[in-house]
């Protein structure tokens, strides 16, 4: 894998029509957005008349727009904003909500224009505002345009066009750098907005943080040799250090994009089914209930769920694992060579199928679960795909370490079940006898040999699978359809290409349009939990091969930038989303953590001289050495996590100090109106007065005296403070305690 | 122990002197401080001096005095609120400081007595406010008076008057009720302050939730016997559920009192040494540094004090058990009776002052660490208390339970080191030896003996201890000044008494006042921690005897009870203070509780069947299984206390409603005008707008499509929305696919 396929294929490699109309690049017509209403599956009439409420509502908040042909029964939309005043009162919108969450500081100036003078949007800002107004429900001020849902079933996607120019110059800025600056991950939330921006700030700070344990694991291999426990400590503690420093960070970066606590603003979830309605006690409105103890109780069925997906991912790779093991191990066979490639193929054909129905299983679950708001709902979806993630991608290791070597001398001989794999090719019942018990030795290098697997090859694979495979498969479908189009040229179609009907000006302009409007929408959790998922064999198995955080300092350099060539070529450009997390990951990447101090542990005392004892033979592992080591490692890393949370809660980083000036401001302004108002104030019996008033305060005074409250004649009894002083005096002045006594004091 | 005992003592049962004088409790003369000032080892000059300068500042912030004679060369001044401005101010002052730290959801009305009608002080909070006036630094608006420090080292205390007719009341209505409600706990508030208030709600908490385990020990200890793993569980269990619901609690009171997040606000330590000025990046103020890294270093000297703590009160522990063991268990002469009260008297004797020099150390330690705050002071501190108390409570216990019992019959052969102890008693050396190793059977008893003398017999002395001793001491310290000066007056004594100097309509208040100011101050943090060590017994050990609950249950009625009593009679009325959680205490109660999932998963591994193997002899005891049970107990702890966590944070409380509905209040008033704006708004391409305007547009329709931007012209090919949606329409009119299709899709 070169460096040479991360160079953005330019306009010209792309496919015969935008060789011809490279122009339709240069102009995205100050669109804001595109909306494609497709009505393949409407009766004329009605899609006329949804057409007409479409851009009708569109109108109404304030947006312009043109219509021209689409592809295959579609119309695009193109959506301009005509008025400033309903976007500015979306942004005040937004602000005021902001401010109510505490994610701004102050309350917004009433008058927005002079606000927005004041603070202007940024572009991605201003492209999530613009998507608001088309998609929030109309009594929040929106067109309430909900795509592919409900009454807007017709409208397909909405997405905005690409920047080409900007996003050429763009990749080319980052090939030709080591390492991304502030500023670039600045530059991406102002275009793509901070949910990206806070994935590629997690993959730079991963990949700058791979750094340190690249050169220690590579020292490591070099002198101190495979399952180190000087190697093991070093990475536990360097887990620890990158996952509180992130947290550390995603607070700074937050407030540095001025998005700290935008998790907390939940949108209601669309498809939430209330099964009651009632009057919210505290602010007495309607409010729709869904009672939460049947939501725990569809909850609870994650539990049979998780183990269900266990057992089936489980026996899946128990099967393929005991397949593998019987016929490189045991079989002894014609055709071995061959035949050791048959669990892999079942693995790569069989586990994607199963993992495709169960994430469809654990998606319906989550939806019944009939979530209130969306944050809840992917939170729960992201938990879900975690637990099948996980299975799938560390249960393999977790055998061969836990099972396999320990056990393996016990279980393998009962793997002659799997020789119906290799019957048909045995040339006689011998090839396929299990060794007795006792007699198995089992290969130490298995496990290396696996994690070298899922470090490199495999992610060199998934590399080449996310930027390579949708090249082609672009490629395919735009051959298809020329071949398509063609066909039905030759037939002489009824109806005309939209090519035909575009007016030549804009004929590239429209044909790069369509063509965006057929590509993917970007997923970023997908690529958050590809790193998730690298992380845990790091935290989890890299002592087995301490080469390992080497091989994923290469593979996210490259990562970074095949991701950033993804959004801009292979995808629609992403709507903007506010984040100022990475969300449900970073409790992954917690766990992944703790986890590994357990693992790691383990295998250091499980493998050390690759699991042989002083004399060769396997090592007889005493339970009570085992997890003593574990117990013993987990509560240090709890301990020292805990010590590396108060330290790293010390630090001060250019977003706290951001944080802190805002305060200081404010209460400055107050404190100083509070203070000039209380100097103002007068003082209680002043010098000054006593003598000029001192006639009528005498008098009071002993009116007070003769008064029948004993509280008033208490009081009174001393006129002001320097009669206090001087009566004070006199009172120690009869009591102090003679000078000699003093003195012994 | 009887109720009789928590019955206040009625102000004539007092001394002869209250007797007399019972008036002097009826009025408080609208007193709010009373500060005493001593000058016995002062200079006549001196202290006249700075007894002038102490009453002109308390004026400068509009404060009112009064002096009078106070016993052994002191004065007691008599401070009241003289300018309702200057309190004013002060509250603003509070108010904004508060608004700035999230505590307030709207920023302070600047009209500060318009504010104060509107939401008057409650009696805690305007103590708190005057005391805030005499105590806040000069340019914060104070007076600056510092109580013992610097320049006001005279300045012996500044304390408020008991109430004492509602203290009578109040008392008397609590001995009748048997469950405080939550308007018990906002009448502490309202009084005490919410620091006192919290630690009520806490015990008050603590006390209804041990119902259930007193139930169920009780239950358990009937029908199940010691060490059963049910009650364990159940325990676990409860442990969880009571610390995640106090969390839960603690924000739901701290938001009905409206101080919720006044721990943020932290108030500068006055003792903090900088080492160097410098300049704040972010307020460009003056600041005082000391280096983190130096403070980290002073830090560190934690661990070698934890050792050193930790050996010696450990030795004296060990020592001690080693005895008691040797005399009961080993030891065969005479007076074993006698001699067996050794250890008790040993420990009874050295463990406070031992504990007395610790805690000394401690508190040196933590003002050598040199906090910038009063809280992170008062952290450090309680955690060093932590650690103190946590060897000297369960120390013997843990000793018992995990030396004497599986290594008994190793180590109590070796015990023959204290004969000493007990040979000037022996008759012959043979009562002096220990068995031979193998031959000693250890007391399955004494584990349980030690923990019901912990949390009965020492719950008990202790209660006694903190409601008894100090009314005796009071009393004798009564008797001795009587006598002191009857003595004096026989000599004819020098200075007068100030009894004789009193005017008679004031004597009895005086004479009251001078006996208020010799009380102690009121710790809540003492209390808070019995509480804590209480329920680490309850977490750690409670297996051994489950009827632990049930004494717990008892003891904790009469301690609400008891404090009670301490507050109002035996202590100065304490200042209230402002706290929105019982601070480190909440995660030592959370370390004990986990701490517990592992004692109790050992104990009952241990001890099933009374640590005796199914034979009788000892329990063989499997280090891999025990290791086992722990890891497995902790880690289901682990996993249920977060289900715990995120059930609990689902629960809705009045407290969380108050917030919603003040953030809602404030939200509806904010979108309302956002939206009457928007809904002014013009939409764009109206329909009657289109008729009178339409030549206008038409030619500038036609301007644009002759114009040179391609941009304008694409914008102008479709005039408004209506022509959109009809140009619209004509598209799908062609592009629809035919109807057959159509049913076939």
């Amino acid at each position: 894998m070169s460096t040479q396929s991360v160079q953005p294929p330019t306009p010209t490699s792309l496919s015969p029509t935008f060789r011809d109309n490279n122009k339709g690049l240069q102009t995205n017509m100050e669109t804001d957005y595109v909306i494609v209403f497709r009505f393949a599956t409407t009766s004329k009439a009605e899609a006329g008349k949804k057409f007409a409420e479409l851009v009708g509502k569109l109108a109404k908040v304030g947006l312009a727009t043109e219509v021209r042909n689409g592809d295959n029964h579609s119309l695009l939309i193109f959506v301009k904003v005509a008025s400033e005043e309903h976007v500015n009162a979306e942004v005040y919108r937004s602000r005021v909500k902001d401010w109510i969450h505490g994610v701004r500081t102050a309350a917004p100036q009433k008058e927005t224009k002079k606000a927005i003078e004041e603070e202007p949007l940024h572009e991605a800002e201003r492209y999530r505002i613009i998507y608001r107004m088309i998609t929030n429900p109309e009594e929040e001020g929106g067109a309430g345009i909900t795509p592919k849902e409900g009454e807007w079933k017709n409208v397909e996607s909405i997405f905005a066009l690409h920047d080409h120019a900007y996003n050429k110059e763009w990749i080319k800025r980052w090939t030709k750098k080591y390492i991304l600056e502030p500023q670039d991950l600045d530059e991406i939330r102002d275009r793509l907005g901070e949910k990206i921006a806070f994935y590629f700030a997690f993959t730079q700070s991963y990949f700058t943080f791979l750094v340190f344990p690249a050169a220690f694991g590579a020292t490591a291999w070099l002198l101190l040799g495979r399952f180190s426990p000087i190697y093991a400590i070093v990475s536990s503690l360097w887990c620890i250090a990158f996952v509180e420093y992130w947290k550390h960070q995603e607070v700074d970066l937050g407030v540095r994009w001025g998005v700290r606590g935008v998790s907390k603003i939940q949108t209601k979830r669309r498809h939430f089914e209330h099964e009651k309605e009632g009057t919210d006690p505290v602010t007495g409105e309607k409010v729709q209930i869904f009672p939460a103890t049947k939501r725990l109780q569809r909850q609870l069925l994650q539990v049979p769920f998780a183990i269900a997906a266990a057992t089936v991912l489980g026996s899946l790779i128990a099967t393929c694992f005991g397949i593998e093991i019987f016929i490189s191990e045991i079989y002894n066979g014609p055709l071995k060579s061959v035949l050791v490639f048959l669990p892999t193929i079942i693995l790569t054909t069989v586990m994607p199928v199963l993992n495709g129905i169960l994430t469809t299983f654990a998606q319906r679950l989550t939806k019944f679960e009939n979530y209130e708001t969306d944050d809840a709902y992917n939170y729960a979806m992201t938990q879900k795909t975690f637990v099948l993630n996980f299975i799938t991608s560390y249960l393999p290791v977790f055998l061969t370490a836990f099972v396999y070597v320990p056990f393996g001398s016990v279980v393998v001989p009962y793997l002659d079940v799997f020789s119906l794999t290799a019957r048909p090719f045995a040339e006689n019942e011998k090839q396929l006898q299990a060794p007795s018990v006792g007699s198995f030795v089992i290969n130490p290098d298995r496990l290396r040999k696996q994690i070298i697997y899922f470090t490199v090859t495999a992610q060199i694979v998934n590399l080449g699978m996310e930027v390579i495979v949708p090249y082609l498969k672009r490629q395919g479908f735009t051959k298809y359809k020329e071949m398509q189009s063609e066909r039905a040229s030759k037939k002489g179609g009824s109806s005309p290409t939209p090519v035909e009907s575009d007016h030549a000006e804009e004929a590239p302009f429209l044909t790069r349009v369509r063509r965006e409007a057929e590509l993917d929408t970007y997923d970023v959790n997908s690529d958050l939990r590809e790193m998730v998922v690298q992380f845990g064999y790091l935290a989890l198995f890299s002592t087995v091969w301490p080469l390992t955080p080497v091989s994923f300092l290469a593979n996210n350099w490259l990562e970074l930038r095949a991701d950033a060539v993804k959004i801009c070529i292979e995808m629609q450009r992403p709507i903007p989303e506010r984040a100022d997390t990475i969300g449900p990951w970073l409790d992954s990447l917690s766990f992944l953590s703790w986890l590994g101090s357990i693992t790691t542990a383990a295998l250091v005392y499980l493998f050390s001289n690759d699991g042989l004892g002083p004399d060769g033979t396997p090592k007889n592992i005493r339970g009570w050495a085992l997890l003593l080591t574990i117990f013993f490692a987990e509560h240090s890393y709890l301990l020292i996590r805990c010590a590396v949370q108060i330290g790293i809660s010390k630090i001060d980083s250019p977003g706290r100090q951001k944080e802190r000036r805002d305060r200081f401001m404010i209460r400055q302004q107050y404190f100083s109106e509070s203070l000039s108002q209380s100097q103002n104030l007068p003082q209680v019996g002043k010098f000054g007065e006593k003598i000029t008033r001192e006639t009528l305060e005498e008098e009071a005074r002993q009116s007070s005296l003769r008064s029948s409250r004993l509280e008033d004649r208490f009081w009174a009894r001393q006129r002001n403070w320097h009669e206090t002083a001087q009566i004070g005096a006199g009172l120690i002045d009869r009591a102090a305690p003679p000078e000699e006594v003093k003195k012994m004091q």
